[in-house]
């Protein structure tokens, strides 16, 4: 069989992974699946996903692509890569994509989403599944914060530091909290985003939900450009990866 | 300090636990909390719970009580509890309630929520949160089947024998699915359920919304009365035990 290039788009359960990228001495889900890909072709091959997801952050809808000469029908490798993966890992797409697609230099979009469980007890079925805030916040205020973080700011504020990056300008198009009871959902969609930079704009938004900050303090963070003046960096267990975008990503 | 009855409402994730009832050499939600009342108190008293669930079975808002000697304030006992339990269960709320209240007998409506994940793959984050059923389901049909289990009816053909039961009438309030793109959750509230009654019915509805029963059949187990002629049991770990209602049941 030629080389093919497959697209996979996953769905993982963060807490019981220390994160996308392979490490040393710890479980991950690319180092998971590359070893599924292993099992069920025999080829050892690089999986290469969208980006990095931290330990604890799940995903709905990571995507990843791999080259391989095995003659499995493109969209047969979900089926079969599930069949070797752990309960933790499901691969919900797999389709064969050309050969100039790349899962991270050819994404346009990116979407997340932040749990957050605003009540006064714990929850155990959403123990691992969003951050608990025990106070009660302000989604008015949260929301006029989320408005301003639309459009093409300097996100330099909303990034932790150890990464070689050159450019911390971003374009935001949907940032807002719906609420469902004791449940507040925060939506951020852009062309991409810097290390931690959504779980630093909710920590930030939360402060404004506690009326600790206000909620035009979000322009004074673009400008001033220091990560001391934002908030802090919410738990990784409450975000959610929901989806990568391509622009004519696939041949089908 | 006189004796005084608290109730509970409890949250709890059933993959965690053997059910509720204790029962030897299985850990359960009714031995923790009992264990946890012992922790924080020093008494060893009975938890009464108001019904079993099965192993797997989660529960949102499950009640309970127990009588105290205790000077622990009563809307005090759910963070004292709270931080002598795994974190498996949650006490939501609790109060002091009059000394004839009873979880069990004093109920008059229960809550259920069934949740399915309709998909081709399985999904990690709902792994045991959710019956995965990959074939397309007819909400539409399954609503219509629904509708029919509304109402006062004998529930015979919707029970798992082996208990001693003297009437299977019940009065069915809510019974209808909401669908959110893949996930379909049925939301039942009646005046009292059967051993598996909701699983049943579920089961019963899935094989209407497969096309291998009609939505009408529920009209006929109700009189012919007998378990072989109704659906499959639906897995445990779809179900969700929602909130109990009482009347009158608390001082406040």
């Amino acid at each position: 069989m030629p080389l093919r290039r497959i697209k996979l788009v996953i769905e993982y359960d963060g807490s019981c992974f220390h994160g996308w990228q392979i490490q040393n001495n710890a479980n991950t889900v690319q180092e998971e699946i590359e070893r599924a890909v292993y099992k069920i072709t025999g080829e050892q091959t690089r999986v290469t996903g969208s980006g990095r997801t931290d330990a604890g952050v799940h995903a709905y809808g990571q995507v990843a692509h791999f080259d391989t000469n095995s003659n499995i029908p493109p969209v047969k490798f979900s089926d079969a890569l599930n069949s070797a993966l752990p309960s933790g890992i499901a691969i919900i797409l797999s389709e064969e994509v050309s050969e100039d697609f790349h899962a991270r230099f050819s994404a346009t979009k990116k979407t997340y989403k932040y749990k957050i469980l605003n009540r006064k007890a714990r929850s155990p079925i959403m123990e691992k599944r969003a951050w608990h805030i025990k106070g009660m916040l302000n989604v008015d205020s949260m929301n006029e914060a989320a408005r301003n973080f639309i459009g093409y700011h300097d996100f330099t504020a909303f990034c932790s530091s150890g990464h070689n990056i050159t450019s911390f300008e971003r374009n935001i198009y949907i940032s807002q909290w719906t609420v469902d009871n004791e449940h507040l959902v925060y939506t951020v969609s852009g062309d991409g985003f810097l290390y931690n930079m959504v779980r630093i704009m909710t920590g930030t938004m939360v402060e404004v939900g506690m009326n600790k900050r206000a909620a035009d303090s979000i322009f004074e963070l673009f400008e001033k450009k220091d990560r001391n003046l934002s908030g802090i960096t919410a738990p990784a267990h409450g975000l959610y990866l929901v989806e990568v975008n391509y622009e004519q990503d696939t041949r089908n």
